[in-house]
């Protein structure tokens, strides 16, 4: 590609497993983005730093110096994955014009609370971009997400913007579900404005499902395996009728979710009552429940408002045959593709995200979705830490 | 002046007192900056603040709940003062171009011990900059310390930097003491290159002083204004000549001190053994180890290598009048001048220190002084948070 610039994005997500790091050739920015993942890998924490993370991230009580510490570390570890990409890419990491970090969620409420008077809503990053910048001299873009709460948004989701960038079509009306532990539809009509675009929360994407599977496997097993478990099922249809009757389902979007709504509490009430039921006929059940809900809520909400021709699935769902199998049977006027087909694989596409954003803030381009985050107005995301080659970067130029 | 900037630059100490502010109009960057101080305020954090601050920053147990709360509470805090600097300098917060904060130090050690595995050192200052970026508009530079720190240095003392920029003479040498908790010495060669500047700390400034006045008047009194107590008092010798045999005093810079050497386990010794002496007799003694410290250093390590003329005294203990008598008594070589007669209040250095930073930074120059730091090389430092004011900002221009 011609006029194109290296950049590396990672992504570590709140499963703590690990880093996920790919290099991206991107073209222009803005509306004229175009983007080519070259290499995509992902490296797991070592245990000792798994753990450390567990502790801040789940709300453990630990000290100030905890954090700090982590901060650096994970900064450092940044860098060596950067190294790592770089060299299975056989690409220089000199060469790479651009980094953009998410960091490690250690904590995120989007809803405000009281704190000293205040109501204050609170995201917080980590993993220091300084040692991104120093180790491999790249030019870091940091810390996406505070940037939209100040400006009243909910620091989530980003993706979205991204999705508008690389996937609106001037002719097909796209939905891009993605179904981690929550299920999340951005959607885009066709030659949708930017303001067209909408994202909320469905409801649970996995994380009822793999709760179920961890109990009955007494964690043997952290997923159903392509959905084989809730294939062998059926559904149990007073369960499923009366989870969908939950208001969360029914209220209008905007709307997020998370464990609060779908975490264990939910999965509790849902052994609780069906102990006498069979394992494969509650995963199907949940599975049954996850497909309903975002079928429900294209039906509801989407559709009306705005023609849509597709529907990709990304995420770990996407993975998931017989949860594809059931959308695909629930909508049948959309056609269901996985997000490799639009060419992002499925497992790089938020590193490719954060790669892209970083692209944005360099080139002083808003990289929220007011539509999608509740954001007042556009801003420009993150926080830019200078690595050595600022004296050589396009695009910047000191007085 | 013309082509001037308007900076605002935000500092609040480890005391958690409050957030001192300075308005400072900045001519030009680098070696050839000038800088005016327009207006200054110190704003107290209300009590509910502070004690958040203390848990926080004093070790004690908390979630990375408080912390993240605290960060954006912070930045919010943050933005007012800058409102409040701006409406009583009676300026328009638009005509603001750019503003640099230090942040609150929640943690730092710049000697790195074992976590996780590797050797980490690390620091934490929190108050988000995308709230001063979104609520002034006004570009940020926030998170100084880091980078130096990624680049092997202490991530401290920044403020030589400043010193050296502002206020070196190309036929005076001068001494820029520091007087806060721990006494710092930046000197200054006559007509120096960067590399020349050297700036350890010499031991306890007003640490032991406050901390006895704060035993003996059961905490009523913090300080011993204007030396009053000391200059009432009578030397110790033999308690002075055992504190001045430690270790940390004939150790070759560059050193750094904290409150591992002079804090509460120093007063303590002091304490103990001293209980039949008079409260005047002890103040007095401390205020001899602060001046004798000092000036040995200033005698053993600054002026062998560099001739010097002038010793500039700033921090709080620029107000202790004793204090500068004795230092004009054991340093006659020297002029002994308040570093308000250099230009710049002595309350508002640090704050004023932040904006050039800052200024240094937005024209992409190195900020850190590794002779001062122990850097392995210069950095840019901070990160950058863009405020809607980008849009119009010299010297960055998109591509």
């Amino acid at each position: 590609m011609k006029d194109s610039r290296l950049v590396v994005g990672l992504m570590t997500g709140t499963s703590l497993d690990g880093v996920d790091a790919a290099l991206v050739e991107i073209v222009g920015s803005g509306l004229f983005t175009r983007a080519k993942l070259l290499h995509f890998i992902s490296v797991p924490f070592e245990p000792v730093v798994r753990e450390e993370l567990f502790k801040v991230a789940s709300g453990k009580l630990i000290s100030s110096q905890t954090i700090s510490q982590l901060n650096f570390l994970l900064g450092i570890l940044y860098s060596e994955v950067v190294f790592k990409l770089c060299q299975v890419a056989g690409t220089d990491f000199h060469d790479v014009e651009l980094i953009g970090s998410h960091g490690q969620t250690i904590f995120h409420q989007s809803e405000p609370s009281l704190f000293c008077g205040r109501k204050i809503a609170s995201t917080l990053q980590i993993g220091e971009a300084a040692f991104l910048a120093e180790r491999t001299g790249v030019t870091t873009v940091s810390d996406f997400r505070p940037r939209d709460m100040s400006a009243g948004g909910k620091g989530a989701p980003l993706i979205p913007y991204v999705d508008y960038v690389l996937f609106r079509d001037p002719r097909l009306g796209r939905v891009l579900l993605n179904v981690g532990g929550i299920a999340n539809i951005p959607s885009i009509p066709a030659a949708a404005e930017m303001h067209q675009v909408k994202a909320f929360d469905t409801g649970p994407g996995n994380m009822v499902i793999d709760a179920l599977v961890r109990h009955f496997t007494a964690g043997e097993k952290k997923f159903d395996y392509r959905g084989q478990v809730a294939q062998s099922g059926t559904v149990l249809p007073a369960v499923l009728n009366r989870l969908l009757a939950k208001d969360y389902f029914s209220q209008e979007p905007p709307k997020s979710a998370g464990r609060e709504q779908f975490g264990e509490l939910f999965v509790q009430e849902f052994l609780d009552d069906q102990s006498s039921h069979r394992f494969e006929d509650l995963v199907c059940t949940a599975t049954e429940l996850t497909a309903r809900s975002i079928a429900n809520a294209i039906e509801d909400f989407v559709i009306p408002g705005a023609h849509m021709n597709q529907l990709a699935v990304s995420g770990g769902g996407a993975q998931n045959e017989f949860l594809l199998e059931r959308l695909r049977a629930l909508l049948p006027q959309l056609e269901v593709l996985n997000c490799d087909d639009l060419g992002i694989p499925v497992e790089a596409k938020e590193a490719v995200g954060f790669a892209i954003l970083a692209n944005e803030t360099f080139n002083l381009n808003a990289g929220n979705l007011p539509s999608a985050t509740g954001a007042r107005h556009p801003v420009v995301l993150g926080k830019v830490t200078y690595g050595d080659n600022y004296r050589s970067l396009r695009g910047i130029h000191p007085s």
